[in-house]
């Protein structure tokens, strides 16, 4: 780690003449210093100085781990019993006396926080909010983040192969997504990205259910979303396959989902909005009478997480550049029916887009 | 569901003389709807009134979850397209004109939302902070809510039996962890409340690591920390085992922890305060000589997460009352050569207190 984007903040905050950079989203963290943890209710924060060097605020139980990361600077920590911001704000005290104009990122601080810190620091101004420019500088992705996300999305691959193979009838949706855990953590792999969904039949028209101890049954549709981690990057990947043979309508819909994700991630290239590669798979959706079973945008951004910028969706005029990753995951989901979702996440290249899963859409039998 | 509590927070409004309560913590949500799911950067959101009606505000996503789970009010959903805040407050100005005072929970709710609102309601002040009211609320839990915790706590002893069982030179720590959550999944556990720690030798002298790819050795401590889900609730134990012969000192290590963790699981009782609890335990520690390798708090509230009041720790006068639920769990943590951790949840009782899962605490040798 080179910490070279520090240097960046420093600038920043003289162009914005701000004091002091106040970061407390423990992604943001991560991608400044190599060192993330979600501290829950506990407090995890860097400070980033104009005039000062940089320091690292965190429960006790993490200094060891953050100077294991090889983090230069200093890190402090607090007890359980301890009062945090008392203490942060001596320390900075200690460090600068230009502490008047603060950077904060308004999107994950929370009022609580922000008014106690606003007690020991009760002069300053806490009106610039970089959660915006934080995003942005993790929006294009180096050859290193980009060759982990490769090797997350092999994992993924893996793990969805093992998912068919499992699938049986009267096995529970629990039970495949156990299997496929199973057999990704044998072979190394350090952790799910989230929660496996494993949806079947009508089940799967809820895309925000949890996959259950409904037992699957022939000639339905089952449905996988899938994450991998690899050196705290993520894979995140859909498949939907046929149990059987699943009614005409269920494989109507199919075709239709697989048309919308195909075209999409065709149309990927610098220089396309994310607004417009919404539309393009919303349209062929639309067209074909489901556009308001499409109930979600088409893809999020991703990297160390899947709640990254930039998000595929109407309204977002971002212009998609080199570097960017994000996932191409159109849905059509009739309650009570059938829910189809076939998700790949991509990088933009300097022409098109690369894949990081391979797992094949067209729709799979099994038997 | 009785929706019971809603009266609550209306009554509580009135004395308060406030207009609107905004619950933006998902776990509130859950508590007094039964629907509750984290939006991560979505908005999901819970108005109460004075004098309206309350409604859920999801993403489009969640309406129907919301609708199947009994949810007699109003449920608006939007898309990701659209402006929540805007839509939020368009339906709550149609409901009511008294929107002056609100209150909210400012130990979640975000710097970017509080400010967004503010823009629609810039008249309103949000001054009252309903973090400590809720959280208090669900302190006493009610006997189905315990029957739940039991039913959570009798599948953490299977997968903890699992676990030990998975135990064998050469393993890695993450196929242990593998093993017990796929057996877990198999017997229907539909999922972990939180990423299974496994910790061999001095690696669990870190008590924030993870899981890793590390092998296991005969004649070294192993250090497991799991809980799992039922119905929403959660269970939350350790246990650390002797694989072969640990040596001389690792075992002195793990018997100051035991009588810490006994002696103060005995003393539970109604009457005795969190701070009380603590100094129990951590009194044993320190006069073994350990008192500075135990660096976290002894306790932490639980039920539907294992972030819940009360905390178990220094400087908490709270007086524990019977129906409260927390862990009680001891460590000590020397950095380089071993780490001891032994923790079970447990409620208060009329004269004491029941725990959660069972697993023996005698120290457990492995061959």
């Amino acid at each position: 780690m080179e910490y070279s984007q520090l240097n960046k903040i420093r600038t920043w905050l003289e162009e914005k003449q701000a004091d002091v950079a106040y970061f407390s989203n423990f992604e943001s963290i991560q991608y400044l210093t190599g060192f993330g943890s979600d501290p829950i209710e506990r407090v995890l924060a860097l400070f980033v100085f104009k005039d000062a060097q940089p320091f690292i605020f965190a429960p006790a139980l993490e200094v060891e781990v953050v100077k294991q990361t090889g983090w230069p600077y200093d890190v402090y920590g607090y007890q359980d019993h301890e009062n945090p911001f008392a203490m942060i704000a001596d320390y900075i005290k200690k460090r600068t006396h230009n502490t008047n104009i603060w950077a904060i990122e308004k999107q994950t601080l929370t009022v609580d926080h922000l008014e106690t810190l606003g007690q020991y620091f009760p002069q300053a101004q806490y009106n610039i909010d970089m959660t915006a420019y934080i995003q942005n500088m993790r929006l294009i992705k180096t050859p290193a983040e980009i060759a982990k996300l490769h090797q997350a999305g092999k994992d993924a691959d893996f793990a969805m192969e093992v998912g068919f193979k499992a699938i049986a009838e009267g096995k529970t949706e629990l039970q495949i997504a156990a299997e496929l855990e199973y057999q990704s953590k044998l072979r190394g792999v350090t952790g799910m990205s989230f929660d496996t969904l494993i949806q079947a039949g009508a089940h799967a028209a809820d895309p925000h259910g949890a996959t259950s101890n409904l037992q699957i049954h022939r000639n339905e549709l089952v449905l996988f979303d899938l994450g991998t981690l690899y050196q705290g990057y993520i894979s995140d990947t859909s498949r939907t396959v046929a149990f059987g043979k699943p009614n005409q309508k269920a494989l109507d819909v199919y075709q239709v989902v697989l048309e919308a994700q195909l075209t999409a991630q065709a149309a990927v290239k610098p220089g396309i909005t994310a607004a417009q590669l919404d539309k393009i798979a919303r349209d062929i959706i639309t067209k074909a009478g489901y556009g308001k079973y499409f109930i979600h945008r088409l893809g999020h951004g991703m990297g160390t997480s899947e709640h990254e910028f930039p998000s595929i969706m109407e309204g977002n005029n971002l212009v998609l550049q080199s570097g960017m990753t994000f996932s191409i995951e159109p849905g059509i989901y009739i309650p009570g029916e059938v829910g189809v979702r076939i998700e790949d996440c991509v990088v933009v290249t300097t022409d098109g887009a690369d894949t990081f899963t391979h797992t094949s859409k067209e729709l799979k039998y099994i038997q």
